[in-house]
């Protein structure tokens, strides 16, 4: 898969029919993960280029690693995978969503989703999610 | 509501009950909005402090503009207000996720969410998404 084009400016980057995706200055791009069966949110993670080349012509979900610093494949040593259904992106291509059928618990706690806490509305307290 | 206390170090922030956003370098948080009642996401934006304060306090999802650089309370303008009913953080505290009774699109283009293309299995070609 050769590098992906430049983003467009304003608008035009809402209606175009090319991927071009936004990076930040860190080279990244937010990724959410959906499941596609339940239409529970799993998880956010970050992607480079790379990882969203791999993503795509894989459909296993890769992301970029800001801690180790390298590709992540997810589940690779888990064995947690995401099969990738669908890559959608944005209006302004800066964030991807994933639709992923996930393998076991998406978050490393072994939980389903990472969101598994509910803010409580006084801003301080969190209580686990029941769901 | 007063300030956020400081985040934890490793799996003390998983298991803390207690709501310790960790803000990236430019003090914002990816926050994901997903409709309630239907499962959709939405859109992805980013808070700072305030806003994830905001959005606690009003139940009315607020955002910071890093185009504008300042507080956006959602539909302001437009209307497409989102009634939070839940505020959710992850596992390591630095993504929200806000389950939302969404007014109108949640797109500035119109369209019910941001993520309305799907990417070709090629990476090059974009395809408005049916649903």
């Amino acid at each position: 898969m050769t590098d992906f084009p430049e983003p467009l400016s304003g608008s035009a980057q809402d209606e175009c029919p090319e991927l071009r995706p936004k990076f930040n200055a860190d080279g990244l791009i937010a990724a959410i993960a959906q499941d596609v069966a339940s239409g529970e949110v799993l998880m956010l993670a970050w992607m480079n280029s790379d990882a969203l080349k791999a993503t795509l012509e894989t459909r296993r979900a890769t992301y970029w690693s800001r801690s180790r610093q390298s590709l992540w494949v997810k589940g690779e040593t888990s064995g947690h995978v995401q099969h990738v259904e669908e890559v959608r992106i944005d209006c302004d291509q800066d964030a991807v969503l994933l639709k992923v059928r996930q393998t076991g618990g998406a978050c490393h706690t072994g939980r389903a989703s990472c969101f598994y806490r509910i803010a409580d509305s006084d801003g301080v307290g969190l209580t686990v999610a029941k769901d």
